[in-house]
Formats: structure tokens, C-alpha cells, sequence
């Protein structure tokens, strides 16, 4: 310990020679998007030579436009600077201020130049490359160190292997109820064959304990065949996506800021992005009066609207909408005949007591609205919520309000794919029916869930105060969901250099933050942002321990920009 | 078992009194897709009454037109048909002539009516609900009985609960090279984490197994780089066709008869689908004049052909090509500047000596063309071959030959979804690189995927034997995949009674067979086919005991058939 102690330091301080250099290249590099390991910065991959020396017939001139416009912000450019910067790392160790390869739970409280007074908490897993960079991008828990639900990876484990289920070892593996469990989802499955194709929807049984955990979660009925399971909550919002819009004159109302999923699948489609704006001074507020005023400018351009996307909790803003606000949203949808796309992916993800998740189906109904007076889509997904299970790619979408014929097209699209993979399909009933009291796992269940969720709670709030206490920023508090979405008021200095690197000003700061750091946020540019103002979003996934050293480096990051670039 | 061999024929003998009574009523049943509960057919189901009794905002009149011209006949209208039928089953048990329930290993030699002179080998798994319909119109292994390959399960189960790969039962439960691939796999993987999002085109170690695998098929060096990994291959076609298709003027060369995918997805994404066809005579035979004569008329129409679409081993056709073919083929692409998109799922579905399988990225670097030379876009998935894992939604794209550029593009829609579910992209790399000789579970892994494959060699034959002993009826040879595509000539009272149910002769035929003996043939109408000429697919995966019983069934019906309509 001690010789990687003083080998630590000696890297550190001819890292630091180094940094500038590289900050230079980082921020130099054209925009692109990258494999892991690019075909055109090796020049022994097959790839790299290719469109330089002939007229391909498949050219960016001659590919699908739609491919083009679309952009996915959160896998995008930052994203590919990141994985450059970790391929560096790994084959050149000493080129960077933060490649300390530590075990996960040291922390090395190193001040030791001007630039590096705090270290990084670098991700160091035993036996792998994976080192250096911290991303805070993304909404994957289980990249940074959170561990699954122990109750359903032991159903799913079972189901994959259901040879075990009888054997008397498998007592001592596995819970008694998780045994149980898994033999009831396999009595589910037709032939018990978790290795067939299930109906296009996915399995009925699962699809029925769906549909009652969304009838306990409401308190209204809940049909299994309004329910279609999907490889996570992204193809279904594709697949709406894909029935309502049919040229660029239909237009689908998206919150500004989004989560690019929404922008990403609209320009695939061909349509139009309807922007409404959140308001950051209320907290992120969504106002009735702003879908009208977007709405009818829309309208009088020529363009159909056809829905309305709702991200509730939101992303990547992170409030809560209250009951009576989404009343207000139903009816606007009602009386304008609008489909509500409600994304509800971070139902289980609300932090503060004030503040309660009702879905948009609940308050449809509760507002004695039922199928003949309004479509509404609601998309869960497995990789949200307490379990974080992004790998497995499970979700669904309950689609209530269109008519049986629409219905069958869209049940024709979903065979086309011919199902969602069966373990997420299990997963996303695991969700919606977790153990309950007197479950032999209940306990260890409920310890899991709620360890997660008030650390989750916690470091929404550090984080939240950290970012208040920079500099020229300033962060609505996180009621739910996996970000925060901080403004930043750069300095006129720093948006005059973004402009002379040909990045937004939210862009430079990020990438600066990237090079010096190894923490990864998205620029606000990438989510859409009222113009002008400038932001980034920060997941709150890292490791509880690992906040403090974050909340230093970025502190210590932050001084020294402003700094730099003080008028 | 008595009791229930007398009960059986009283069902039967009632039964065969309603068959006429229900073979009407569900020849008649308009064209429909229906959920496994169709909202329609119920009154208390949520969405009956919508679209009836109120202008939605959302008709057919109003959604994307290409989703209603897509069609995807495998899991359409007679899919739909057989799933109303077993609905019926359950609710009615004695409705029908084919709905005894009796255990899967049991055949009935009943010859009791003057129609049910065979009987149909009944799938009924204890304490499910599933009965009667035998579905052989959809290459789903595992749906009819086969059994996953342990050695893949093992892997698969210790990856979704690793917590159990250091206990001591595992050790007594889970083979040594099982566990072992499980490390190995969880140190492919950034900090071991199987629920976090991946890499978009996948975990790079295991592109990089699956890389190595191919080299090892092929004998020319594969790039990981270059690999996709993806929720099966269907979504890989759909991410091909949406980059080259920017309007109806954008054409795919494709096969006729083709797997409907291929004109479900042009379809979607609004692109022409340029047929060419087998010639049947010469066992599907692929002929480049046919591509050359169809390429000219479609550019004389003003059609930009990107694409050829080719399957081999066939679907639905069963042939394989020859080598010296591929290489015409290979020359077609590269001289008309076309991607070659190769679907090559059913790689290991080869049962015949005289037939090898070759991809066609071998093929055309056998003959010196490198990257520069020529695009071909290999398809691979885990639901064929002799796993048939469709449920785990597993498989991959080999893109080469694009510009960096245009890869970038493929990367970012890649990303838009993020990425594919963990346990497919495991499933994926251990199907190229399975047990070998040496590894503990080596023995058993081969006598099971010796014993699946040379199963299904004999099944084809026999089927292909029986169906070519039918009245009007001619197969070719099953060389390969997991089909036969029979050709039937009707007579033309048939055909007239088929116009007068408003249906293709073919589906008019196979709505027969299912009304009369549960067993699910796709229409050869839904591949598309030589206009005048009837076919319908079959696959080859009813388990291997079951199958005289479906010959019998098969050619009783038919012979009645025949029997009812000759002139």
C-alpha cells in the first residue's frame, strides 16, 4: 500500500506537466462518434481507410437524413471524449492527473499542485480495465457500484436455469420464496420455456401480475392486454413514435428541457418537436399555459400535434409534478385531443415527503375520465426506480384510449420484433409485485430498496448544495428521479473561448471539467435549454462515500475556471 | 390413464359433431390482429367500445400509413386464428376435435370418425393452461419442446446472481467450466456490473470472443469494433434499413419467398422492396441474371437500389448456397455498388453433407475483397442454430466495408437505445465460443447439439417425405435452417371456395388444416411467391415423437381436402 501511496504521487505531480497538453487536444478533437476503439485512430483496422480512398456507395450524402439530424446527447460527444480519455489511460497510465488505478474504497486526500487540490474518487475494479473516469451521465446505478435487488436476480437466476430448481442444493443458495417465485413464473410460461418467444406483448401471466401491481399502485383497474412489454421503456417510446407521426407536419410536444430519447426518436421518425418550456424559477414548473401557447404557435405554422410527452418524475430536472398540475395537463389532452405520452420511468425515485408519484392513468381516472375520453401511454422500465436493472433491458407501455384497430397495429409492429427478451420481461413483473410482509426475503428486500432509495435522497441533497455553493450556479432541488440540472452563468470570457473551440459554452465546460476531473456530466445543450442559459446534468448515482471527493474536485475545478476566466 | 382414454374418445367423438359448426365460423372471422384477449371480443374489456362510439383523436385514418401497410404474416392472421382457437379451448374444452389434454409424451391412435382418422400429439404442459394448437409457423424451438443447452444456462444463471459463484453448493450444482466462464465473463464486464447499460454495441470483451469466433469459422481476421450486439437480429435489419432507406425511391433487392421481416421493415421505413425470385425448380436456386434483370427494371422505374438482401441458409426455403453462387453474388454487390446484407441466422442449421456454410464475409475475402471493396453486413442470432434461444433476445451485426464516417452514424443509433439486454450479448458470445473438447462440460454440450441437430436432419426428412407423398403437393430438399416451404396445386373448386371466403388459396387451406387439426402452417402468401403458385412454411421443430402423428393428421386432412374440392 505504502509503495502505491508514494508511486500515486509521483504520478501525480508529472501528470499535472502533462495535463494542459492534453486539456488542448481534448478540446481540439472534431466531434465524432467513436467505437471503443475507433477504427480511424488505428491504422491497422479494417475501417479506417475506406471512405478516403473511394466512392462508397453508402456516404454520409446518401444515407437517411433522419439519421443524421438525430442526435443522443447523453451517449454523445462528451460520452466519446470520455471513453478516448479512458483508452489513454489504459494504455499510456501516467498521461493524466486522475488514472490512479485505487481500490474502490480508498480515497487519497492528496493537494499536491495547483490544479489537482482534490482527488478524484477513481473507479477501480479488481481485475478489470475499468479505471479513471467517473461517469455521471447516465442513469446506470449498477455501473457505479450499486448492487442489484439479491430477490430478483435469484428469480431470474432460477428461471434461466430452472435444471436447479429441485435440487437440494439450491435450498441452501437461494431464499425459500425466491424458489417459489420462480416456479410460479414458469407455470406462467407456456411449456415452462423461458427460451421461446413469448406472445408479441409478452407472457400473459407476467402481463396479469403487472397489471395488478399497477391496480394496487392506483387504485383503478388495469387490463393485461392494455399492457405491452418491451426491451426497456426506449423501443416503446419508438413505437409511439413510429404510429403518430407520418411526416414533419406532425408534431409532438416535448418539455424543454428533454431527455433526447424524445428529440433522438422524433427525428428518426420524421416529425417535429414541439418545445414547451419547464420553468426553472418554479422549480422546473410545468404551466397549462405554455402547452397552449406552443400548441396554438404550432398550429398556425401548419403542424399537426399529436401528443403531448410528460417526463414525470422528470428528467433531467428532476421535480415531481403535483396531483392537481396533472389534472390540469389531462384535461388540456382531453379537450385538445391530444395522446399523453406520460414517461414514468422514475416512479419509485421521489425524495422528499411533500411530494407523492401519481400516474397519469390515476388521474385520468379520477377525474371520472376513462378509455372513450383519453388515450394516455405510461412507459415504466426495470432500469429506474430502487433496482437500477439497465442491463436487463425490461419496461412496458400501458396503452389505454385508442380504439381496438389502432390497437391491433400496434400489436402488429410489436410481432414484427416477435418479443422482449424474457428475463427483463420476468424482471418487470418482479418490480410490479416485490415481496411483501411475511416473504421470507421481505426483509433483506426491504433493507436493499430502502438503503438505496434515502442514499439516493442524500446525495441528491449534497449534491444540490454543493452546486449552490459554486460560483455562478444555481440548482432546483432534486424531488426525484436520477439528475440535478444546475445553471451555470458563465463568464462573457469563458463563452467567448467556447466560441473559439466551436462548442456551446455549457459544451467547453463540460469537456474542461472532463479533462481536469475525469467527471463526466452532459451539457444542458444536449437536453435543450431556454436560450441563452447554459446548464449540465449530473446524475446522482456515485457511491455515497464517493460524494465528498467529487464535491472537492469539481469545487476545486470550478474555482480555478471562474478563475481563468474572470472579466 | 383408462378413465382418461374413454373420456378422450367421447370428447372426440362430441367434438367431431361441432367441428363444421366451428371451421365456419372461423373461416368467416374478418382479418384481424388480436391480442392473446382481444379487447374486442369482450365487453367488459377497457378498450371495446373506443373507437365505435366517439371520433378519436387517433383512428386508422390518422396514424403512420406505413404501419399499416407493414404486414408480418408469421405471427399474423393465422396466429391470430390459432390463438382465438385456444382461447376457446380453455373456455370450451370440448369444442373442438383437438383439444384433448394429455401429457406431452403420450400419442392417442384414435381412429374414431370419418374426419379424425389420425390425431394430432397434443402439447399440454401440467399445471399450465396450454393446449391443443400445435404452432408450427414460427422458428421457435423451445415453444415445442426443446431443451436449452445446460452448458449456456449454467453460464447464464451465474451471471444474473454472481453472489453464488463463491458458495460451496454451486460447486456441486454448476459444472467447473460453467463457473469459470462466469469469471471469465464478469471480468469482461466494467465492475462486474450485469445490470448496467452497456457499451452501445455491446461489452467490448465479449465482441471480443465473438470476434475470435468468427475467425475461427472463417479464417480471415475479424474487428470487434466492427461488431453490433443486438435484441436478436431483428433489430439489426431494422438499423440497417432505417440508415439506407431516405424514400419509396430507395430499393432492397430481397428474395422471393422471403422471411417478412425484410418487407416488414422496408415497409416501415417506407423504402421499395425489389423481389427477385428462387427458382423453385432448381431447389430455390439463386440466380444472378434474375438479380441483374430485376435490378435494371427497378432502375429503369427510377428505384436507387442500396441493398441485397440475402438469407442462406433459406427461410422459408431451407436451401444453401454453394460457394461458387456466393462468389457471383459477392461480384453482383461489388460491381453494382450494393450492400450485401447477409442473414446467416441459421449458420449451424446445415444438414446436409453435401452443403457447407460459408459467410459471405469469407467468401468475399477468399476472392481479395478487402473493406475498400465491398459493404456486407453479416447478421447472427442466439434463437437459431441448435440453442434456439429465442427468448433471450441475443445476436449480433458484422458491419464491415462502411466508411468511419458512416459507422459513426450506426453508433449512434446504436445508442439510442442505449444498448442490448446483458444475458443476450452473453448468450451471443458463448454460442461463438461454446465448450471445448477438454472442458468438463464438453461431452455433454456435444451430445446435446449433436443430438438437436441431427434430430432436426431426420425431421426434415420426414417431413419432406410426407409432404411430398400428399396429392398436388411439392418439397424441396431441407439443406438448411429450420423450414420446409411446400408447394401445393389446388384444385379449382378450392380456389373458387377460397375467393368466396375473400382469401388466398393458401391461407383458405391452412385456416382448414388449423380448424381441423390444431396444426399452425404459415401461408405462402404471407412470403410473397410467384404469382398463381400456392406454398405454405413449415417448420421442422415439432419434436421428433410427434411427429407421425402430425403426418397422419396431416395427410387425413388433406386427403379430405382434396377429397371436397376435386372437379
Amino acid at each position: 500500500m505504502r509503495r502505491f501511496v508514494i508511486g500515486s504521487a509521483r504520478n501525480l505531480i508529472e501528470s499535472s506537466r502533462q495535463k494542459y497538453q492534453f486539456e488542448r487536444s481534448i478540446l481540439s478533437s472534431p466531434y465524432r462518434f467513436l467505437s471503443s476503439s475507433p477504427a480511424a485512430d488505428s491504422p491497422s483496422s479494417s475501417s479506417s481507410s475506406s471512405s478516403s480512398t473511394m466512392a462508397h456507395p453508402v456516404s454520409l450524402n446518401t444515407i437517411n437524413p433522419k439519421v443524421i439530424e438525430c442526435e443522443y446527447a447523453v451517449r454523445g460527444e462528451i460520452v466519446t471524449l470520455a471513453q478516448k480519455l479512458q483508452e489513454e489511460i489504459q494504455t499510456k497510465p501516467d498521461a493524466h492527473p486522475f488514472e490512479e488505478q485505487c481500490h474502490a474504497d480508498i480515497i487519497l486526500p492528496f493537494v499536491n499542485d495547483g490544479f489537482c487540490k482534490g482527488l478524484l474518487q477513481l473507479q477501480y475494479y479488481k481485475e478489470t480495465s475499468y479505471v479513471g473516469i467517473l461517469y455521471c451521465n447516465i442513469g446506470n446505478p449498477q455501473s457505479l457500484g450499486q448492487q442489484p435487488i439479491t430477490f430478483f436476480r435469484e428469480v431470474l437466476a432460477l428461471c434461466d436455469h430452472p435444471a436447479i430448481l429441485d435440487k437440494s442444493e439450491t435450498q441452501g443458495l437461494f431464499s425459500a420464496d425466491s424458489i417459489e417465485r420462480a416456479w410460479q413464473i414458469l407455470d406462467q410460461i407456456p411449456g415452462r420455456a423461458t427460451g421461446a418467444y413469448s406472445h408479441s406483448q409478452g407472457i400473459k401471466g407476467l402481463r396479469d401480475t403487472i397489471a395488478a401491481g399497477i391496480e394496487a399502485r392506483d387504485g383503478f383497474p388495469a387490463d393485461p392486454n392494455d399492457i405491452f412489454l418491451t426491451d426497456g421503456a426506449s423501443p416503446a417510446v419508438h413505437m409511439m413514435m413510429q404510429l403518430l407521426i407520418r411526416s414533419e407536419k406532425d408534431g409532438i410536444l416535448c418539455p424543454i428541457p428533454q431527455y433526447p430519447l424524445y428529440s433522438a426518436s422524433i427525428a428518426l421518425h420524421g416529425g417535429t418537436l414541439v418545445p414547451y418550456y419547464l420553468d426553472e424559477a418554479t422549480g422546473w414548473g410545468l404551466e397549462v399555459s405554455e402547452l397552449k401557447k406552443q400548441l396554438e404557435t404550432s398550429r398556425s405554422k401548419g403542424i399537426t400535434v399529436r401528443a403531448l410527452v410528460v417526463i414525470n418524475p422528470g428528467n433531467p430536472t428532476g421535480q415531481v409534478l403535483a396531483e392537481e398540475n396533472q389534472k390540469a395537463i389531462v384535461e388540456f389532452c382531453k379537450q385538445e385531443g391530444l395522446v399523453l405520452l406520460a414517461d414514468e420511468v422514475y416512479q419509485e425515485n421521489v425524495y422528499v415527503p411533500e411530494k407523492k408519484f401519481h400516474s397519469f392513468k390515476k388521474v385520468s381516472r379520477s377525474m371520472g375520465y376513462g378509455e372513450k375520453d383519453i388515450a394516455v401511454v405510461s412507459f415504466q422500465s426495470v432500469s429506474k426506480g430502487y433496482y437500477g436493472e439497465c442491463g436487463k433491458r425490461g419496461g412496458y407501455m400501458e396503452v389505454t384510449g385508442f380504439g381496438a384497430d389502432v390497437r391491433e397495429q400496434i400489436y402488429k409492429v410489436a410481432s414484427v420484433n416477435l418479443c422482449s427478451n424474457i428475463s427483463g420481461q420476468i424482471l418487470a413483473s418482479l418490480v410490479m409485485s416485490p415481496p411483501k410482509v411475511g416473504d421470507e426475503s421481505y426483509e433483506s428486500y426491504s433493507a436493499e430498496r430502502d438503503g438505496i432509495l434515502s442514499s439516493l435522497a442524500r446525495r441528491a441533497k449534497t449534491l444540490e448544495d454543493a452546486f449552490n455553493k459554486l460560483e455562478g450556479v444555481t440548482c432546483n432541488k432534486a424531488e426525484g428521479a436520477m439528475y440535478l440540472f444546475p445553471r451555470i452563468d458563465l463568464p462573457e470570457k469563458a463563452i467567448k473561448a467556447a466560441e473559439a473551440a466551436k462548442k456551446a459554452p455549457d459544451a467547453y465546460y463540460c469537456q474542461r471539467l472532463l479533462a481536469a476531473t475525469g467527471i463526466v456530466f452532459v451539457p444542458g445543450s444536449g437536453f435543450r435549454q431556454v436560450p441563452g442559459t447554459w446548464h449540465f446534468r449530473c446524475t446522482i448515482l456515485p457511491q455515497e462515500e464517493k460524494i465528498p471527493a467529487i464535491v472537492t474536485r469539481l469545487t476545486d475545478f470550478h474555482k480555478s475556471f471562474m478563475d481563468e476566466f474572470r472579466g
